[in-house]
């Protein structure tokens, strides 16, 4: 669990759940370093969920777009209209449905494309069960329109009804900022020249995809410790992040940093479909007891929550990157897994924190010390 | 556990650990499907890591290239000396070491980029802890050199030092095939039309990233899921996989599928940098159980291993989603979730097994059951 994040006001401790460590220390350093500074702020810029029927059709293109306008489209809606009871009710369903002519890609190729609002869930299994029921709509539809004829009917084939993973219009946006002269950082140097220095750091991964894969991959793991803790599927949240980074044609950062006049922003926008209600969020202990530790937040509020988790992630580790680097504070957390691993007392764990306070640890420097140790006291 | 993998004629049963029941189920399918059609094949096509110095020089270009390979790489490689000790001695190290010019996209940006060979660890911390030593090094170094003016020594900064987690060049194929007539599917459509259609969910997912995100998002539950049994780190297999998906420019299918003269053939290209020791692997109790129940496989082995489960995983999927549609098999499998959660005894569960033997199940469904029944014995 990670104390001390201050999010829109609020404050609140992370549930985490990841097999490293000091990704639950650097979370809750980056928070305690951010509390003081009126932590973080979010926005959520949209939560449109998406989902789309593929479909092969070798019909006439404008006969097609007339008979999606004025027929098949009101047909779509009515026919999931028992799927989507339920959700309307709690003000979600079906927000629209496009059809989208990707002809010019790959042979007769159209989709649906719908898109959806699903409130505190995450809406996988409604949305495919909308999707699933468009695919059987469409095809009877065309069946019974008298426009088409029989060898285009027979031309239709539906590929797959299924929601898409990638949500660039369900995103929220996580923020911090101070004063370039309220930047504090304990390494040593200016603040000025950290700002600098962070700043850069983010530059680069915004233009070298080789370093964007490994700060994005800091990023989430602290969205996905959290995403995990709350019985989300991490692998959803995974391809949507990275695919989104991906977006500009050049795999890029998720973050970005500004200092103007005097003033350092640090901010991500994450895209991200996560459900409080639904899945495992009841089933599993552990995820009950996450979300009751994070005071049983809605959808939007645990999207605000990972986005800050990822955001917190970040500037920890570019903080150690472009100071100390990232392999003292890493190690000195990964010296108990070496040290549980070879069976070592809680006496001789405290006679290696002692040995390591100013040095840097390595895997080859514990097993040495530890042979000597042990060959002392024989 | 998912029994039934024939990987380069060895049979295995493949630790995984995720929270969808109906990933495990499906790589099971997957696997009795093609270990009756000769199983799965994999290439390891390389095994290069990554990682950057990443600095900001404002001296002469040709200066810099000068010292570089006429003094500092063989100062690089000296200074590393006593921390790639135990790696050569394992057969790995430092492989290479390059200066790159990128001072096309920032003003003064260079890279010391290295490549490393890890054996059979992932080899994070041995990278980090070479590529700070190069940060040092090449600090060290050009205060040194007598060609820098006074002005250009003082220019050089150390961004950071920090491996890459994207690994093009540590990669594995795996694949299967078998003839058209081989390819018996239970659903009712015919071997050819079943190959046709798989093919175009294939295409569809190499043309349209929408779909290519979810795609390989279902690549990733059956990557993932053996990644954290084996107590690799998921963030790093998920960020490589991602990234390289998008390379060409566009978010695209890390699948691939042929049909070539009455051969059906479907392939994953899968970067994956992963370890077999270090870090969690011999700490874990449940970490130790599935590399044991894995025959202690090698990395190269594992890379394989992981190929195949994302392999398996992408055929499960897509031959649902071209026959029967996925709901039919996932609400199946969570109907237990929602009638654990419901508080079900055993015998109302049997009554629900056999209340959906010809039906889809659907949430609305299972919940207006429930009450029914529980009202009728009341």
């Amino acid at each position: 669990i990670a104390p001390n994040f201050l999010i829109d006001g609020k404050l609140m401790a992370l549930p985490m759940v990841v097999e490293e460590s000091s990704v639950v220390a650097a979370a809750s350093k980056s928070a305690k370093f951010w509390m003081e500074k009126g932590g973080f702020k979010t926005t959520i810029i949209n939560t449109q969920k998406l989902g789309h029927t593929h479909f092969i059709f070798d019909a006439e293109p404008h006969k097609i777009k007339h008979f999606f306008n004025f027929t098949l489209k009101k047909k779509l809606l009515e026919s999931t209209e028992n799927i989507t009871a339920n959700m309307r009710k709690r003000g979600g369903g079906i927000l629209d449905i496009k059809l989208i002519d990707k002809t010019s890609e790959l042979e007769n190729y159209y989709q649906l494309k719908a898109s959806f609002d699903t409130v505190d869930s995450m809406g996988a299994n409604f949305i495919n069960s909308c999707l699933e029921q468009f695919g059987k709509t469409l095809k009877e539809e065309v069946e019974k329109e008298e426009e088409f004829t029989a060898k285009e009917k027979e031309s239709l084939q539906i590929v797959m009804n299924i929601l898409s993973n990638y949500t660039p219009d369900c995103i929220v946006r996580a923020e911090v900022s101070c004063k370039i002269e309220d930047l504090k950082d304990d390494s040593g140097i200016s603040n000025e020249e950290f700002a600098t220095k962070f700043k850069r750091a983010v530059t680069i991964a915004e233009i070298e995809p080789y370093r964007a894969t490994t700060h994005n991959k800091g990023i989430m793991n602290g969205v996905d410790a959290v995403v995990m803790a709350t019985g989300n599927d991490f692998r959803a949240t995974a391809a949507c992040a990275h695919a989104y980074a991906s977006k500009s044609g050049k795999y890029s950062s998720l973050t970005h940093c500004t200092i103007d006049n005097g003033i350092f922003r640090f901010w991500i926008d994450l895209p991200i479909s996560v459900g409080v209600v639904g899945g495992l969020t009841n089933l599993h202990p552990l995820v009950k007891f996450s979300l009751a530790l994070l005071g049983k937040p809605s959808a939007q509020e645990l999207m605000s929550i990972l986005a800050v988790s990822g955001l917190a992630q970040n500037f920890a580790a570019l903080r150690s990157l472009v100071t100390t680097g990232i392999q003292k504070g890493h190690m000195k957390m990964h010296l108990f897994n070496i040290l549980n691993q070879m069976g070592a007392t809680e006496e001789e764990k405290q006679h290696f924190v002692t040995y390591f306070k100013d040095k840097t640890v390595t895997h080859h420097e514990v097993i040495s010390e530890f042979e000597k140790m042990r060959n002392a006291k024989n």
